[in-house]
């Protein structure tokens, strides 16, 4: 089905529909998570002594793909849906993933999956509603944290539906630092592609790493000394904290849609800039291009 | 005042007081970045247009750290105190700070203040109770995260006083792997020292970092290819996420005696190990020997 353009009441409707879903998947994931503590009143008879962590996370993160999946069938039937689950199963080569015609749902069930299994807080589902390939409604859940991430193209970034992001806006919204990144708190990921070669992507994002760290001066006069240097393992919870504010800077390489489709327009209803990684080729003078969803590449600043 | 052994009910009663200070002293911290805050209903009239973040937060360690200083001289006169404001305003040199002989309360009002000044959550409170050189209370509250632990010498360690640590017990805590540290989570932070010199700080912890990070039979086999690697910005909750299990491996230098005490009592008490972070002479055979407080270089294991 062509896009008919939605009615703003259709959006907000839409909007509260997400939001809700995105609420009950994050409460989905947090009792899945609850069930392995001891002593918090939850059973852990669901899982015998022979599941491994990884085969509940798994499981977990199947069955909210699927509880998402079907609740937007039900409400919205012509729309499309990619999921990172149903993605993985059926498609072995990269393709670009979202339609230009119909309305698409793009859908991480569990971003921080190592996270999840060590029951470190950072992890989230994240689910977006994409338009003409533009990331249009986003929803990030953290439940662990209970942290709510909302947006809606026109309508602003929440964080719990209460506070406006950024979340530092008093008496203004603090520009960037003058001497930026020194001031900065740079947020960055390690990744999986860990080849010890000069050439590959460990070596390649340590040395942008160590740019971004070091001193002034330092590094053939790349050092940009930022104030301090952050990994969560969630690209998805990144970008969130981006556009919080408490991050200045995130980049990364080798994002998939879903990583990054509720995070770019959080951020960008937050005031945020989000733009391929990929330098320009005059720093000064060139375009700076709006990021397109597929890029893989990604730079984003509050 | 020489120590006299306390019974275990007057442990019991330090040990009340020590957890309920830590959740007023929590609720102060968050209470002031609330401020920060527009639209959540708090006000802002507190502080100037010309108030920077820095001042705001460098008033609001100092307030906290009175507070708790003043808490602890009303009800346990007799006691020493060592505050890491108090300590830099009035020491220029690096002593050990610890009595052996008086019960020693060892405080860090404000552990992550990067954060604090982001609102990036992972910032905390950390109070310790030192007896005869060993932590042996211990109160980190991390109050934008709704975490508490908790610690006392044969007591256990806690979460929210409810959760034992580590969390993940069902059906019984999960071993170190195998293959360690391939499938471990290892947190690490960048600190202060940015020095681009080989032989600096920086360049040697990024050695470091790479050496856990690349694949197997890398790095000239050194290669550690961990699951996960973290940089939270406060080696507090970097500790409280080892005792909890979110991390399996941490390590640090520089390390002041009001980051990690309260740590070192909760990881303990979490069935962790704590050491120096110089290697030993012989890795197979040689004693590991238990962490002193002062040694400023540390190695954590969950």
């Amino acid at each position: 089905m062509a896009i008919k353009p939605f009615t703003e009441e259709e959006l907000d409707d839409i909007y509260a529909f997400a939001v809700q879903l995105g609420k009950d998947a994050g409460k989905l994931l947090l009792e899945a998570a609850q069930a392995r503590f001891n002593g918090s009143g939850q059973s852990s008879q669901d899982f015998s002594e022979k599941d491994s962590a990884v085969d509940i996370v798994t499981k977990t993160d199947e069955d909210v793909e699927a509880f998402i999946k079907t609740s937007i069938a039900e409400k919205y039937p012509d729309h499309a849906f990619v999921g990172e689950e149903s993605y993985s199963k059926t498609c072995s080569s990269r393709a670009y993933l979202i339609s230009d015609t119909t309305p698409t749902w793009c859908v991480d069930p569990l971003d921080g999956t190592v996270n999840y299994t060590h029951l470190f807080p950072m992890f989230c589902v994240s689910i977006a509603l994409v338009l003409h390939g533009k990331p249009t409604i986003g929803v990030i859940c953290a439940p662990y944290l209970n942290q709510l991430f909302t947006a809606c193209r026109g309508r602003g970034a929440w964080l719990n539906e209460t506070q406006r992001l950024p979340l530092v806006r008093s008496p203004s919204i603090p520009p960037m630092p003058e001497n930026a990144p020194q001031s900065c708190v740079f947020s960055c990921e390690w990744g999986k592609d860990r080849k010890d070669r000069p050439d590959g992507n460990l070596c390649r994002k340590v040395e942008s790493f160590l740019n971004m760290a070091a001193e002034v001066g330092g590094r053939g006069g790349k050092g940009g000394m930022v104030h301090g240097v952050r990994s969560l393992g969630s690209a998805t919870m990144d970008l969130a904290y981006t556009a919080m504010g408490a991050f200045d800077i995130w980049w990364e390489g080798g994002c998939w849609e879903w990583d990054v489709a509720a995070g770019i327009v959080i951020l960008q209803e937050a005031g945020g800039l989000i733009t391929t990684a990929n330098p320009p080729g005059d720093s000064r003078t060139s375009k700076i291009e709006d990021v397109k969803l597929g890029s893989r590449l990604y730079l984003a600043i509050r």
